[in-house]
């Protein structure tokens, strides 16, 4: 929480001033953005291009913890994980609308953090907050953000494009934003279990930077610009390899195969699944919340992706009704399971 | 809450077959809709006209009470409030995304209740529901929409543009949402003291429609359309009178007299107020949730809108720098206080 000398009371303020306060400073970055943050609603110029339009909620003690998450990082990564989805149909994300639910507990100071965050993430991606709404809440933190962004026709990636003997691509490499949540837990029940322990957080930068600080594959998009590279599938990786992997299956109406040895695992990560004595290859297969894309191209394009060094080709699509299949270093086959985030089960 | 016979756990289905059971049967209305539910993003094709985005989000608890609201109504309330502040630009919606945090106490029954609000609504009102997000939350029911629409550019009504002179004017009548709401709380108190005790709502048809199914003034925005009226200025009501008034001065750097005389309050809202013992002026001015237009017109247009029956013209803008005043039928005169919707107070 924020550590600031003054901690004003959210009421304080009222909905009005506080959301004068969050939103003064926005300087808009778009042409296109006719209208931002003050009105009734948003008003957008639309180029000739199509609009893509995603939304994404994240709730306190469901997708975030913030005995662990500093408010700033859950603003930058609450707009990351919204624009993740715009890169995932080879869009330009340009806008997003950002509404809060706050309870008593949380200061203005400490929304002004989470704010702090937010509009990091926009500078960084070129992203003009243009709207949202600010309301109490009786429990807790909920943020809802809604991202807009355009693309050509000729250019969207859909889940349904992939095409049998598709090469399967990744970018960057997986399974660290769940090595570092695992991390953190474990910190975090220490901590519960004695206060005087303090949290032994180094030399894990990499994966606590993965799951506290995602980015979002704007270079990818910009690259597949650069090489006209169109992918025939995209899909961010926000549930885990397998279940996105399933899905662009199911949606194409095509199988797949992927092989471990392919599959794009840092070194970091692979220490940290070691000391918790995980497999690796499960952080990757259904860790989740790593955000990079998974996509599919024809395999005419194989060399000139072998040459781009973010990413990876792990495998290819088969026909459908064939078994979706790993191959793993040793040699064995098995099947593909959807494992993600499973949001509701047990 | 849901009467049907089964009761699924959500946690029965998981993420996927939730969305899928509750999104199936959408049927596109818009050509302009490329992709709905079922990608990372939906994909607009865009008229030559502005884009218009808004978004709000009702939190349980703070803006709805499960005990008295049906999720059906409330589904539907949640387009609503939406689609009234893409009207608010003299705009016409044409999609929503909705996304929903859930805990464990609902079951997928309720949900499917919820949605046939959301569909009630899209029917209604020519709506695509075209994507969102469905996540389960540690503490009750949480709605995110946010609606997208458009509207020529020589048509837009912002809050900014009230002119001195400029007629200020209501649409349908105000304070009755209030009433209503105070009687699902007088209701639910007796309810709390003694079960056994029968909710009285005979004859109170009225207000409980105003407060559990608003509509959202489409009918007008047709109306000016049809007349070639373009506002100077428009907002709608969800605040209250009062405080959606001073945002229109502020904005548009003018102030404003009214007459009480002139507030259109329904026969049934007097009725409840005087039963409660409450002003019914209070409830038109600090109200709130009747989700009327308020606008403003140049005076010249004094003829055409009188013979509006849907209209009433409530007084008038004046310069900047003179008070905000209502005169009251007894003749005294009032300063316009912003006691909206204290979101954040007490």
């Amino acid at each position: 929480m924020s550590k600031k000398d003054t901690i004003t009371p959210v009421s304080d303020f009222g909905e009005f001033k506080l959301i004068k306060h969050l939103t003064e400073n926005i300087k808009l970055k778009h042409n296109s953005t006719i209208k931002g943050v003050g009105d009734d609603a948003a008003v957008i110029e639309p180029s000739g291009k199509k609009m893509i339009i995603t939304t994404d909620m994240l709730l306190e003690g469901i997708h975030f913890d913030l005995t662990y998450v500093p408010l700033k990082h859950l603003g930058y990564k609450a707009v990351i994980v919204n624009l993740s989805d715009v890169y995932a149909m080879n869009a330009i994300p340009k806008q997003i609308t950002v509404s809060i639910g706050v309870s008593a507990k949380f200061s203005v100071e400490a929304l002004k953090d989470l704010y702090d965050g937010i509009y990091m993430a926009c500078d960084k991606y070129n992203i003009d907050l243009i709207g949202g709404d600010t309301c109490s809440s009786l429990t807790g933190l909920s943020i809802s953000v809604t991202a807009i962004g355009e693309a050509d026709t000729d250019k969207l990636a859909y889940r349904n494009g992939a095409k049998v003997n598709d090469l399967i691509c990744v970018t960057g490499d997986l399974g660290g934003a769940y090595m570092g949540l695992q991390l953190l837990e474990r910190e975090k029940m220490v901590f519960n279990s004695d206060p005087n322990m303090k949290p032994k957080f180094d030399g894990y930068d990499y994966i606590l930077q993965r799951q506290l600080k995602p980015e979002a594959r704007k270079d990818i998009i910009e690259l597949f610009e650069k090489n006209k590279i169109v992918p025939t599938s995209m899909i961010d990786i926000s549930d885990g390899l397998s279940s996105e992997l399933l899905h662009i299956c199911n949606q194409s109406n095509v199988s797949c195969k992927i092989y471990e040895e392919k599959i794009p695992i840092n070194f970091a990560t692979q220490r940290m699944a070691n000391e918790l004595n995980v497999e690796p290859l499960v952080s990757a297969l259904n860790g989740g919340e790593d955000y990079e894309l998974l996509f599919t191209v024809p395999i005419e394009l194989h060399e000139k992706i072998t040459e781009l060094h973010q990413i990876s080709i792990i495998g290819h699509i088969s026909e459908k009704g064939e078994e979706n299949l790993i191959i793993t270093k040793g040699g064995t086959t098995l099947p593909i399971m959807a494992q993600g985030w499973a949001a509701f089960g047990e």
